[in-house]
C-alpha cells in the first residue's frame, strides 16, 4: 500500500495512460482488472461513443477506473454531463487550465488528477484542489510541455514543491524504468507506450507491429507552434521538416496537419501520412503482449532490480 | 564493489564529469580523494596547461584520477603526447570517433571510458576497445547529442546493447537520482552539475551563484546546427534564440557565437554575454558545497531512498 494506491483504491501503483486511439474500454478494464488503473481516452471520441466505453468499461470490471479528459477537447461541456450522469468516480485531465473544472468535480465527489509538465502548472493544479498529479517529461508520446523538461529532472523538482502524491510518466515501460521512477520519489508512475501497443489497444496491428521496430534516437518533439507532440520520424514528420527549413507559416502548418492524423496512424496504421505518436521508450520495447503480462513482468523485474540494486 | 569501482580501482562508482572551467587539480583531486573518480577537463586547457594540472593533482591525490579529452579539440596530438609523458592511467574520450585513439591509449595501458549518447555510438565505442562507456543524456549540461534520448530512455537501451559497463550522464545530482540511474542498470553514474558548482570547482563565484536560483525550464538545447550545448537562457541565448527567429545563416550564428564565451560566462561570471552551460537539473541544486559534502551527502540520501523505496 502507498499514497495512491489508497487514494485509487488499487492494487498497484501504475497507472495505464489515457491514448488517443488506444485506451478504449478493452484495454482499461484490462488494466483494472490486473491491479493497476485503467483509463478511457477521451481524446479521440464523440460525446455518445466515450458513454457506450463507459458503460461496457463498467460491465467489464468492477475495479475502479478513470476517463482521461483533454480541456482543449471542443465539446468539453457535453463530456462533463457525461461524466456526471454515468457517475465516473476518477478522472485525468491534461492539456487546459486546472482551475477550470476541478472544484465542480470535487463537489461531485470525483477525484480528480491532473497532467502537468512543470513546476509553476504542478502548484497550480494543488492549488486549484487535485487529489494527484500526473508529472509528465520530455521523453513522453504524444501531447507534451513546452519546457522540455526530462523525467530524471521532472520528478524530483515536483515532489519538492507540492504534497499531493505525484505519479511519473514518461520513458516508464519495464520493471526498471518504474524503479528509476519510484526512486525519484514518484508515488505511482504511469505507462504509457507499452500499453499502447499491447493486446488489448485498440491502435492498429500496423501500428504496433511498427513500434516493435523503433529504435533510440527514432521519436522527436515537433510541433511546438501548435502544441508540442512527440511521434516517429515517419514520411509526415519529413513533411512538417520541409515545412519548417523554408520558414512555412504557421497556418501552413495547421493545413498541414489537416484534421484526423493521429486517427489515419494509430487506428488506420497508414504508417506514411498518420501521426505517429509514441514516447522515446518504444526503443526498449520488443513485443506486443497482454496486459495481464505486460503488468505481471513489469512487477516481477521491478523485484528483481531492487533486490540486485547497487548498495553502499 | 561493483564493474566501474574495480575498474576504475575507486570507492564509489561516482565519477565527476570532467567540464570545462570548473575541473581543474583542485575538484579532480578533491572527487579523488573522497572516493570517487576526480576528472580534469582538459578542453578549456592550453596543453602546457594541461601538463600543469596534471602534475598537481598527482601531487594532490595519491588516488586514480582521469582526464577528459574532447576528440575535437584543435592541438589533439599535442593533448595525447602530454597525457602519455605524464602517465595518465584514466582518459575519458568525448565527442568524436573513439576508433581514432583508442588502440594507441590501450597499447599504452591506459584505461580508455568514451562518452556516448546513443546506441549506435555506443557499441562503436565498445568495438573500438574502450573499457566502459559514459551515457550522456539530454538533460545533460554543455556538449550534448542530436537525438535528444533522456537519461531515462538512454540508460536502458544502451545496457542492453552493449557488454562494457555503462556510467549514467545527465540529470543526477542527488542520492535519490544516483538510485535512479542504477536502477536503470547503470554500474555508475557521472555528476556534472552539482560538482560545477562545488567549492573546489575553478567556475566563478557568480557563476556558482546564479546557478542555485535556476528553476525548471531555465536551460534550453541550443546550437544543433553546430554542436549542440545546454545552456541557461540567458541574453546570450536571448541574441541566438533572435538571429534563429530571423532564420540568420550558420555563418552568423558561428559569428555571433565568437570566442571564449564559455570561459567568460563560467570563469569570468559574466552573465550577460557569457555561454552559461548546466545541466537541467540544476533546478534541484540550492546550495554551495565542498566536493567532501556532496560526496557524503549522495552516499547517505542513496541509502536513505533504497531503504525507503517502494516494495510490490
Amino acid at each position: 500500500m502507498n499514497k495512491v494506491t489508497e487514494l485509487l483504491k488499487i492494487k498497484y501503483p501504475i497507472i495505464q495512460a489515457g491514448m488517443v486511439w488506444c485506451s478504449g474500454w478493452r484495454l482499461a478494464s484490462a488494466a483494472s482488472n490486473n491491479g493497476a488503473l485503467g483509463v478511457l481516452g477521451a481524446g479521440s471520441m464523440y460525446p455518445d461513443v466515450l458513454r457506450e466505453h463507459i458503460v461496457k468499461c463498467k460491465a467489464a470490471t468492477n475495479e475502479p477506473f478513470a476517463v482521461n479528459i483533454p480541456l482543449f477537447y471542443p465539446q468539453i461541456e457535453k463530456l462533463f454531463e457525461i461524466l456526471f450522469e454515468e457517475n465516473v468516480k476518477i478522472v485525468i485531465t491534461s492539456g487546459g487550465n486546472p482551475e477550470l473544472y476541478t472544484k465542480r468535480m470535487k463537489d461531485a465527489g470525483m477525484t480528480v488528477i491532473h497532467v502537468v509538465a512543470n513546476v509553476k502548472f504542478a502548484q497550480k493544479a494543488e492549488n486549484s484542489g487535485v487529489d494527484a498529479i500526473v508529472a509528465e517529461g520530455f521523453e513522453a508520446g504524444g501531447h507534451n510541455g513546452r519546457d522540455e523538461i526530462t523525467t530524471m529532472c521532472l520528478i524530483p523538482s515536483i515532489v519538492k514543491a507540492v504534497n499531493i502524491p505525484v505519479i511519473a510518466a514518461g520513458g516508464i515501460a519495464t520493471g526498471r524504468t518504474m524503479l528509476a521512477a519510484m526512486s525519484l520519489g514518484a508515488d505511482a508512475v504511469q505507462i504509457g507506450s507499452r500499453f499502447a501497443i499491447s493486446k488489448e489497444s485498440s491502435a492498429h496491428d500496423i501500428f504496433k507491429n511498427h513500434v516493435l521496430s523503433a529504435k533510440d534516437g527514432d521519436t522527436v518533439l515537433t510541433l511546438k507552434e501548435l502544441a508540442p507532440v512527440r511521434m516517429l520520424k515517419n514520411e509526415f514528420f519529413q513533411e512538417i521538416k520541409s515545412l519548417y527549413n523554408r520558414s512555412g507559416s504557421k497556418d501552413e502548418l495547421i493545413e498541414l496537419l489537416g484534421r484526423g492524423r493521429i486517427k489515419k496512424g494509430i487506428f488506420e496504421g497508414d504508417l506514411v501520412d498518420g501521426n505517429l505518436e509514441i514516447g522515446q521508450v518504444s526503443a526498449i520495447i520488443n513485443s506486443i503482449n497482454s496486459v495481464a503480462e505486460i503488468i505481471n513482468e513489469v512487477v516481477s523485474d521491478y523485484k528483481k532490480a531492487q533486490e540486485n540494486l547497487f548498495s553502499f
